[in-house]
């Protein structure tokens, strides 16, 4: 059974977590800095040497295709290059670099394929320099419109915008080249897991069957701002005390739903925020995902049963975003499932709780997502790691599901 | 029976309301600022008017004196004329103006007095621009050591030192002339209540017995950040969870204790405050006060008792200061009772939450205060508001008192 090297896969790895290196292990690459500049030439040097041809859309997306024996529409494989700040050496990357790998496999081994197979490098996954996330791929499938993206400004340099990096950056090509279902019959993206199930529970592969819906709510407690030493307890309007308890009542009534509900208060405002005041606005946020729609329904109506009165404080709250939950072509997940288990690498079905543009994909064409699991769970840090060798049945894993795909 | 009048105390509410006017209600009169400079060269102008003699100590403290009939140690009244930012026009001032009220009915209508009578002006009591509040009654009363004072740095201009702002001022004196035991003999300030309790039972007047001891701590809970959409709950260290956990159980356990206790959690931060990122950092305060230090150590029996570990996340707390209770001299105490019953004023005993300048003179010299009711209990604001007619029930009291002192 043909399968990737690990050498080359480590080789690459080692090679690209060079442009943005922090020093610390991780790399900071914003989307079209200079050193993720560094990083798509890099990728154009590869490709091109193992007989890739090269193009980018209006979008600077890349793709590198080798030629099928058949006219047909291209396989696509790939993820992005960018990082958030002081991020790690396998998020995107590695799935761009994963399928450099099975492509360099498939030219090195010969191996016959009908299909064209395209590596596909998206622009600006992470949205860490301009908002939002998930830009590029989210312009070519209609999520986002084109010009609102091009005028999106960089976090940490006023007026800068997201169309001036694009135009000096030297990777827009035509409208033309972008991603479409005529030309391409399937996408499978190769990702960290980002987080700990898949360690935890001890399997090499996660056979990502969608990504789970989400909402995510942020509240608002109003209430009185009085002296903390003069104001007796009858008496006030304590928002930060309405919020606390509010939150405990989230906890208590959520985790009564289905064991695979997440959900989460990352973050919390208090105003005036003065140890000496009684807090007159306390806001915070809950985030909570789950495959199933009909357990997103129970978790609004928890948030529904809140009183508009709690302690005494004004409560309000609003959809801040959702998402529907997307659900990957079984056929792919199958596939994936089967590549997995020939090579005898242990497994679980998983859905992705985080956000990857393969979500956006699946209206264009059929598409699924593979996971390798990230050591501790981290991800979006300098310490994100995953060992070579598990990347590597990762690749494996890829390598066998485009090739099935291809036999269809 | 002897009282102030009306128009005149309106005068000086109305003239010092001026000076740092907001424009929208309030003041911002920062210690030693054009503006309080503007406000110290009324008071000296109205004092020397009456005949008072005005001497500064080496702190910029202000004594306007007006002689007795007999050789004695005066009597203090006052209290300070810097104001927070966005202040009122109350907090302070109005412990000023009325000691000059009463100084000036004490000289118009001729009243006779043995002691001399002094309206003091404490510098820099709320510490709003140099730290910390009631610095200067603290340096005289050997709470702060003056050099540290001086070298005190503006919150919002990198090494403006107090002293240097003192020195520029023109308000340095002498330190023989600092207020002391044997040249002074007792002090009664009389302050606005910054709480709703006078207010809310229709108290005039509020008769301090004392300044509650407080502890303010500081809680830390230390779990792992990890994505909001990856992690299940049963793998997760939430310090949000942990720390509103511990909250709630603050909450029941305290209010199990004295009616009188009051709590606040005011102070809230949140690492990395990401709503996608579970917490690995919750920090919170905890300020609670009550006049009976039995009450204070059962609030710390209390916080023992939080485990070491909540909710998986590790728990630590320190003490970020503490006050203990100050009880004001009962003779004094009762003469400013005494003194509101024969005006027929209503009245209710009551300890002040927050400090004031008296709570160190006690150590020096007899001394009480006087509260007169917050509208809506609001202090440290632009609103804050006291009627005139009632300032004046606290003017009167207040000359009441004296002359009580006086006749001792």
């Amino acid at each position: 059974m043909n399968s990737c090297s690990l050498d080359r896969l480590n080789d690459k790895i080692k090679t690209f977590s060079k442009f943005g290196d922090t020093g610390k292990g991780g790399i900071t690459r914003f989307s079209l800095s200079p050193e993720a500049l560094e990083a798509r030439a890099e990728f154009v040097k590869r490709m091109e040497a193992i007989g890739a041809t090269v193009i980018t859309d209006d979008m600077g997306n890349m793709y590198a295709t080798i030629e099928g024996t058949e006219e047909l529409p291209a396989i696509l494989s790939g993820s992005h290059m960018d990082s958030v700040r002081q991020g790690g050496n396998y998020d995107g990357i590695l799935g761009v670099l994963t399928a450099m790998e099975v492509v360099e496999t498939i030219v090195k081994e010969k191996i016959p394929h009908r299909h064209p197979i395209t590596v596909v490098v998206w622009t600006n996954e992470e949205g860490a320099r301009f908002e939002p996330a998930m830009m590029s791929s989210g312009v070519i499938c209609g999520k986002f419109n084109k010009a609102d993206m091009l005028a999106s400004v960089a976090k940490d340099k006023p007026g800068y915008t997201f169309g001036e990096a694009l135009e000096s950056s030297g990777y827009i090509g035509e409208e033309a080249n972008r991603a479409n279902s005529a030309k391409m019959s399937a996408l499978v993206e190769l990702h960290i897991e980002q987080g700990p199930v898949l360690e935890t529970e001890g399997y090499d592969i996660g056979i990502v069957e969608g990504v789970c819906g989400m909402i995510n709510y942020e509240f608002t407690f109003t209430g009185q701002a009085g002296h903390a030493g003069t104001t007796p307890m009858k008496y006030r309007k304590d928002a930060m005390y309405a919020a606390t308890k509010t939150i405990q009542y989230l906890h208590d009534e959520l985790d009564e739903l289905d064991s695979k509900l997440v959900y989460t208060t990352g973050k919390m405002s208090c105003h005036p925020n003065i140890h000496t005041i009684i807090p007159d606005e306390v806001k915070f946020t809950l985030d909570a995902r789950h495959q199933d729609p009909e357990v997103i329904k129970q978790v609004l109506a928890i948030i529904h049963r809140i009183p508009e009165e709690v302690e005494k404080c004004q409560v309000s709250y609003q959809e801040a975003w959702s998402r529907k939950t997307v659900t990957f072509t079984s056929e792919l997940v199958d596939y994936v499932e089967k590549s997995a288990q020939e090579f005898g690498y242990s497994n679980r079905r998983i859905y992705s709780g985080p956000g990857h543009d393969a979500q956006f994909m699946i209206d264009m064409i059929p598409t699924t997502m593979i996971f390798v699991p990230s050591v501790g769970g981290h991800s979006h840090c300098e310490i994100e790691y995953t060992p070579v060798e598990n990347c590597l049945k990762g690749a494996n894993v890829l390598l066998k599901t485009l090739l099935y795909i291809d036999q269809q």
